[in-house]
């Protein structure tokens, strides 16, 4: 019988005519490419995909290397057709981009969009980035900001998409699915809720306490120390604050921050009631337009996926082989259908670059319903 | 310039080659396999594959053949170990298993603990699965629940951990990684809300409307038409049916099921008030052994991820190569670091199979913090 170092002698002069034949494959899958980039010819064939692969496959023997092969060649002409859609953007030849590339916001000009009233988090947000003094109206809800972007009553919106401690703000993937507004810009502030009630409020007499349900979430360490106190989900933290002033009632208290406390005449009962220090969100500066900054960075696509077998796995491999570094991944539910899933996925880059039009060219054959959030 | 169909059969005689020496590939593995076998050798040789990634890699020119020689032989090789892992199971030479199989759960003696009181979706859930007349308590909150089976007052917990318009229940994530529980068995019920109040209630006079908070959400589109109705989230479904009746006022109603309303002595003022039909939550079966039922079909784990372009998408290579189909990622927020993430993969399979056993120690080696949560 071979010693494990006469075997390996083997496998290593096996792998060296295995690495030349493959370097072979692609020199002529090079040649193919450029004769469909010539031809105008579409890179993905799936009918001959699948004849090769039966072919291999009737080619060895036993269930495993038939498997086997069929895996190694799918891999294979994943391959190729990389290679093929980046001979496609080298001939310029991959035509134009949907979304329209500008220098700069006119950000004193905007007219911009938040939900919530004065003293909400996504005002902070805004007027971080947007300036102090822009010009701004509130509407009560992320969809009716949504919809002020899309029939253009506003500019922009600026509307919260991921807590550092909380996560994703599930309802605003569904709206950017379901609306056609589009991520220019966006902005992390921190998050720093109190526990604000009337002058003269004492903890003892507080029995209900209004906040937006994440809110109540991210303090409940501190609201369960008072463990009778009702907590009433509302639509913003500062619609919290405005009602508790509203209502004129000393046994009510809203979870909001130092600022909307201020604006609407509460005092502070208790300051940074946060479960977590460092708390922060990510807010996302949304238009109805198709348009990305020069300088972005960051593109947020998503897109539903056919139920094969690690048919993920493969549309994850286009980021991979640009070289496009994934930094986000989420699953949301789609519509009507039980237990299906659409991904969202964030990654590095400009809609300019070649990586990038690479890949995003290969996700639209292979993936489902792409659809490009934004660069910014 | 050569025609495509040149081309193409130029592919096809390097194809025929390339076939014959992964055949041959193949059967030297096959041998080094009963070596491994005869001297208990370890299958996994990290040192032996990162020399051979980086000889193949250094025999081919130009990124895009290195990147991709290496993609090639990274598969090629975890197929070796998947055969060679077969080969030891097949020997009888494969570990033990940190979870312990069992033929089947004790379910008539069990005592069960649901959040919620009577009534709760969770308590369909339990009785669906552990039958009409099981022993059960029911506890507040999905964390009681959690600490109720840690401590062993209960053998198992029902609870929801993904419903199929709402998505994650992402609490019960975080639960799952913070608790030494697991995931021994699930169900899917059908969720269908009713607004209910007391008997003689009329929808022109309810102000108030109590429910879980996803519940409410759920009901959204028919709770919107009536806008001024205040919505108040408590921690369940029942706890809201029950109130109403406790608190004897006109003015409030629940969102529940009609069981729930039923038990509770409330009418049912409008029938199925979800905004999806068809809308159902699948519940996991919790305990806090380590076990496993011999035919369990899906194994969920988590994971965290170093920072590096594409570990990822490596990571989730060990499905992949080992034939393994997952059905479902999700992110969430590792606690206390901002904007780092923690994976939540399912994936078929019963840990007794020798793929998922391979699967599961390069999973081990390649990402951080890598946490068994059941197979089910």
């Amino acid at each position: 019988m071979a010693t494990l170092e006469e075997l390996r002698m083997q496998l290593d002069e096996i792998d060296d005519q295995l690495v030349n034949l493959y370097e072979s494959r692609m020199q002529v899958c090079r040649e193919v490419g450029e004769l469909k980039v010539n031809t105008g010819r579409k890179v993905f064939d799936r009918q001959r995909e699948r004849e090769k692969l039966e072919a291999v496959s009737a080619k060895v023997s036993g269930d495993f290397n038939k498997k086997g092969i069929q895996e190694l060649y799918e891999q294979l002409m994943s391959m190729s057709r990389k290679l093929q859609y980046q001979q496609l953007v080298g001939a310029g030849a991959l035509g134009r981009l949907p979304f329209i590339e500008v220098d700069s916001l006119d950000k004193s000009n905007a007219r911009v969009v938040f939900p919530g009233v004065e003293g909400a988090y996504s005002q902070a947000a805004m007027q971080h980035y947007f300036g102090e003094n822009c010009n701004s109206f509130h509407v009560r809800t992320f969809r009716d900001a949504m919809e002020a972007i899309e029939e253009g009553s506003a500019d922009y919106a600026v509307l919260p998409i991921e807590n550092s401690s909380a996560g994703a703000v599930d309802e605003m993937y569904d709206h950017l699915v379901e609306f056609e507004n589009y991520i220019v810009g966006e902005t992390v502030i921190p998050i720093t809720h109190t526990l604000a009630g009337l002058p003269g409020t004492k903890l003892d007499d507080i029995q209900r306490v209004y906040s937006k349900g994440v809110a109540l979430l991210q303090a409940s360490r501190f609201l369960n120390e008072h463990g009778n106190w009702q907590q009433i989900s509302v639509a913003n933290t500062s619609i919290a604050a405005k009602k508790v002033l509203d209502d004129q009632d000393y046994t009510q208290a809203a979870v909001c921050s130092a600022y909307a406390a201020k604006v609407h005449g509460l005092s502070v009962l208790e300051e940074n009631i946060n479960d977590v220090p460092n708390n922060s969100t990510r807010f996302i500066v949304v238009t109805n337009q198709k348009i990305f900054l020069h300088d972005a960075s960051k593109i947020s696509i998503c897109f539903e996926v056919p139920h094969e077998s690690g048919s993920l796995y493969h549309i994850l491999s286009h980021f991979i082989y640009n070289d496009l570094n994934m930094t986000k991944i989420e699953s949301r539910p789609i519509e009507g259908r039980n237990w299906e899933y659409r991904f969202f996925v964030d990654f590095e880059g400009n809609m300019a670059d070649a990586a990038v039009k690479n890949a995003i060219r290969g996700l639209r054959e292979e993936a489902r319903n792409l659809k490009i959030l934004g660069n910014y």
